[in-house]
């Protein structure tokens, strides 16, 4: 199968996959400092959870390649003001800060700039390998929820282009595939960025697998009909309590699929569970411009004066939830004992 | 308020507003002969239940017009034509047939060929001016189930737009608004021809009335936040039972809001009742060309090898249904019994 990957590190430069050009263009942003980095990420041309960690990693050793000094305070300055600007590409994110606590709150085990700087490679590089290596563990836990024969419907992007590469949710139903197991997947063009329309069927497409794209909205009624056997979707933070943030729209697909006894899984790295929240009530809901859906494909769909209201995280009660799929195993109700023991 | 109308019918043409170039342009074509007609409701320049109903009935008047034979037998023929080729128009719509029948079925009753001309075009206007009252007859009922200070949420578009004249669920809208109440309209965009975004936003914004425009897939997450305090939505076919076809995303609204007891009621005229339909089970669904989904404004935004399952029309249950919104008052659980007093 060919293998996706959104980012490349190699003689000092990060190869980034523009995703804003998907489908129609593969073209590649060569980043050779640690602003065009950011930049990728604040313009979306790269995104999703677990990637947009490890192109933070390398933007930190760009910007630590790029100073000359030797005095360690000064250093360590620059490097600090770096990871406030890594943090507000995308301030809901909470793995850009799990990423710069990794790195910089270590750095201060060293004594020169020239360590510090060794360090931030290959932390980022670490990183990079650890992320893969964890969505191939989801993906084989995973698979063994698909049943030969199955429909499985997914929501947004969680393939490899979201990830270091494989994916989280359709790791899992790319892995099922690849057992040689008969299975078709239905995919919702996720409004609005439509994260499905256009990069997961652009993955589904390079792998070969069976593939309908839907409208959010035809979900409802293709599970009312049994067109759907089971729904695998990815997750951006998970409370204590299973209650977890993803995409909007993954909401109104759990309600329906508990309404028709349809399994809905979540498949995601431990690394996102919030042992501080004891559920989702307090995670922040991402509110963004309304030009986001206003404007379609650079075109006005609606009248200019109108209000949005343009939400693009919601929350899913841990109630709705069959199970979560970890690079730990699956983890089964009720959630909150496992949590503490895969979560250290 | 400023009245909105999709068609005006002076001099023997029909000005029809062109709603694919809403809400950008406000263009109108002018229908001179029934081909005009015709083309506007395949191009869906014209759409909606009721209104395309009345332009059918103008393009067998504009049709009449253009035959210059005494024969009645040949007259008929021809006439017999037209209504063929109007029902092929919009194969799934109900209302297309009834407008046939009323018209065609009637014409034997008349010896010339001029009676029968006269009648055809009185009984189109008849129709007009009927769906306009019934509108208002909805509206007026309708309006009391909406309490000052509330935020209605609807889907697709049953306004003025999609009628003679003010709506149906979004004419009981409106009905509270003039009558001095408080409200907050939540509009979702109803991929996927945006029916809610390009629209009833754009009616809304004539109108004055406030209003949020949502994706689809917002709709789910503001119900569990309590930002939604009742849902009124139109519908294409009723069966005896109670379940109705609608515009697609209509089945997922109902099944979130009976989740988060949240009122759900549909408005629509006591002629789409279909009393030979047990239950939705037997009603058609629409499933239209994949281009509907993967092309937004001559661009493509999925793969174009990707399969696509469009369909346009959904079934609600009927337990999912707070109560039926028509000319005749409003109709609660259970169903059965009422449809058969008010369907004569």
């Amino acid at each position: 199968m060919p293998e996706i990957y959104p980012l490349e590190w190699s003689n000092e430069r990060l190869k980034i996959l523009d995703q804003t050009k998907l489908p129609k263009e593969q073209a590649v942003i060569i980043a050779s400092n640690y602003v065009d980095v950011l930049d990728s990420i604040k313009s979306m041309s790269i995104r999703g959870l677990s990637i947009i960690s490890v192109a933070a990693g390398y933007a930190l050793t760009l910007a630590a390649k790029s100073v000359s000094t030797n005095d360690v305070q000064k250093f360590l300055g620059y490097i600090e003001n770096i990871t406030n600007e890594i943090l507000n590409t995308r301030p809901s994110m909470v793995s850009l800060s799990k990423v710069v606590d990794r790195i910089f709150g270590t750095l201060n085990s060293f004594s020169t700039v020239q360590e510090m700087k060794d360090f931030i490679q290959k932390e980022a590089e670490k990183i990079h390998t650890e992320d893969l290596a964890t969505n191939y563990q989801i993906a084989n836990f995973g698979e063994n929820i698909i049943s030969n024969g199955q429909t499985i419907l997914t929501h947004g992007n969680t393939g490899a282009l979201a990830t270091s590469g494989y994916g989280t949710a359709l790791g899992v139903i790319r892995k099922a595939y690849e057992s040689g197991k008969n299975i078709n997947v239905v995919v919702t063009e996720t409004r609005p960025f439509l994260h499905g329309a256009r990069l997961t069927t652009w993955e589904l497409v390079q792998l070969g697998i069976p593939t309908n794209l839907i409208i959010d909205s035809a979900a409802g009624f293709m599970m009312a009909n049994k067109k759907i056997d089971s729904i695998i979707v990815g997750a951006q933070r998970i409370a204590k309590n299973g209650d977890f943030a993803n995409e909007i729209g993954t909401y109104s697909l759990s309600v329906i699929a508990q309404k028709n006894n349809i399994p809905f899984y979540v498949a995601a790295p431990t690394s996102i569970i919030d042992m501080e929240s004891q559920n989702g009530n307090s995670f922040p809901i991402e509110e963004r411009d309304k030009k986001e859906v206003i404007n379609f494909n650079n075109s006005e769909i609606a009248p200019k004066a109108i209000s949005v209201t343009n939400i693009t995280t919601d929350i899913t009660p841990y109630e709705n939830i069959s199970g979560f799929i970890t690079e730990s195993g699956i983890i089964y109700p009720p959630f909150n004992n496992t949590f503490s023991q895969v979560y250290k």
